[in-house]
């Protein structure tokens, strides 16, 4: 059993500890690196030895969150620490070691199994950034710029810079906060929000060109060909949340995404729709699963295989397509 | 001259007066009518008689903020105030009666040029969205879910769901205080940021494949034809910022968008950069004008011979590209 701590109780809790090791998850995204980055500045502002492990999936984006920090291969830590990552399955292959002694989990997922000793877990909250705010001002009583930049990029990352459904007002208290303690958003903001790699506008110009509509223009679906990738050179950072471009066109109930993996009879479905149509249980058809309006699945199948494999399990979607 | 007004006194002078009629300005956006309508809103809910002049350009994207609050063709005002509007040539045309015996105009323009007997101008603000909000919290203390509502459109239209460069700390602090007044943030994002018209996704389609990158891709022109609107169904709520696209490209400073009006031969140019190239520079060759980012001219010719003429001015700009 795990004992759940409050904000005010982890504050605690880390203020009598010291020499902290930070995990982050797997396919690490700007929530997971800019929390666990944060909250090795802040740790070290008040005067503790803390460090973030290595995470060998961090892409260019988002890998200088936490790359003054990463822990030297010789570090043993009395406390190891986890941030944004439900499951201990969600942990990269070089953090196994520490799994079993996980001490304090700092998390957001209403999913989270409670792996850790302790857990610091408020489900309301849309990034995990927000939770570590919550601990750092109770602990210091202030978060340092550095601080504040890492967590303005949990914080507007996890949001779709304050678009998704998921922004409360308190995100945009905590953003307003951050932004006060000197977070650069401007700079933040164009970067993350208002740059396009040319390679994404190429790939995005070829899947718009592409997009086929069905069922009265309530499905649209999209393919990505290992041919496309190559033209466009887009890589996993230009790919960042592109399944949710069919699924934002109006009128649009089912947005798919099918895009060739290793050869052209492998294929990644991303699904993604709008409520009550449910994408999980599309991607169940398949052996898939996830969330009712993002969901995937893998079918080793061609591109125009599973065109024809979707038409009928589309067809029995409640309320009918 | 003017009388300047802080908000304090601005929600002072509302105080003391009644009958009020608010206007907006031309080609309106969501900050103008989302201002207009929270102050007609906020106004009655403190025993006010306010109405706002219909704004004969109000799209479908945003009129509903003013729909309950126009004013009948009898109402006779005995003040009338403006709201997001810099100059009076700004003003639609039936409201050219009222330009001269403006009473009090709220602002967040540097650029206002001080045409109404008292002016409240807070040009720090990204929005005037958030000096009205500071006018109804000093007139009442409070604001409700249907204000909150109009207010958040302001705010977050005016700065790209705070994501542009003008977004402050009060602007995500406003917004906060909105949301949790009852302003349903999800529902409006996902209406404005979260979903694009079918029209809208043909019309990038064609755009992104048509883009041509000159100057060591420093450069980024794209075209709309006639053809292209009347292909796509585009009308104007469809190309709402599509002038940023071009520029918002990675290595891009100079984005041009070269639009057929009337003709083949007329054409309007909207122009954007990133610092320090000016796109103003570009369009005053043109006899056109701006903003150093965000500049646009109208020329008598055709897109080919545009790109031409374009060819020297851009080879002029300085640092040299």
């Amino acid at each position: 059993m795990s004992i759940s701590l409050t904000v005010e109780e982890a504050a605690g809790w880390l203020n009598e500890r010291d020499n902290f090791l930070i995990l982050t998850h797997r396919r690490p995204d700007g929530d997971t690196l800019g929390s666990g980055g944060a909250l090795a500045q802040g740790l070290r502002e008040h005067g503790k030895t803390a460090y973030v492990l290595n995470n060998p999936e961090a892409t260019l984006r988002y890998v200088h969150c936490i790359e003054p920090y990463i822990a030297p291969v010789d570090f043993k830590p009395e406390h190891v620490i986890s941030v944004d990552t439900a499951t201990t399955d969600l942990f990269p292959s070089n953090a196994k070691e520490y799994i079993s002694r996980l001490s304090l989990c700092i998390d957001h997922h209403p999913s989270n199994t409670f792996y850790a000793e302790y857990t610091c877990l408020n489900a309301e909250r849309a990034s995990c950034g927000e939770v570590v705010f919550d601990i750092l001002m109770n602990l210091s009583g202030h978060v340092s710029a550095e601080t504040a930049a890492r967590l303005y990029i949990a914080l507007s990352t996890d949001t779709g810079c304050f678009s998704f459904s998921n922004t409360t007002a308190n995100t945009l208290k905590v953003a307003s906060q951050l932004v006060d303690a000197g977070a650069p958003n401007k700079e933040i903001n164009k970067v993350l929000f208002r740059t396009k790699s040319q390679s994404r506008i190429k790939i995005e110009g070829m899947l718009l060109s592409g997009l086929e509509f069905s069922f009265d223009n309530k499905v649209a679906i999209a393919s990505i060909t290992m041919d496309m990738l190559n033209e466009s050179g887009a890589g996993e950072d230009d790919l960042d949340d592109i399944a949710a471009l069919p699924c934002s066109i109006e009128g649009v109930f089912i947005g798919i995404i099918i895009r060739e993996l290793s050869s052209k009879n492998k294929c990644k479905l991303s699904v993604r729709s709008n409520a009550p149509y449910n994408a999980r249980l599309v991607c169940e058809h398949f052996g898939g699963g996830g969330h009712d309006l993002a969901a995937g699945c893998i079918i080793n199948k061609s591109i125009s295989e599973i065109k024809e494999l979707l038409v009928p399990v589309l067809k029995e979607s409640k309320p009918s397509l």
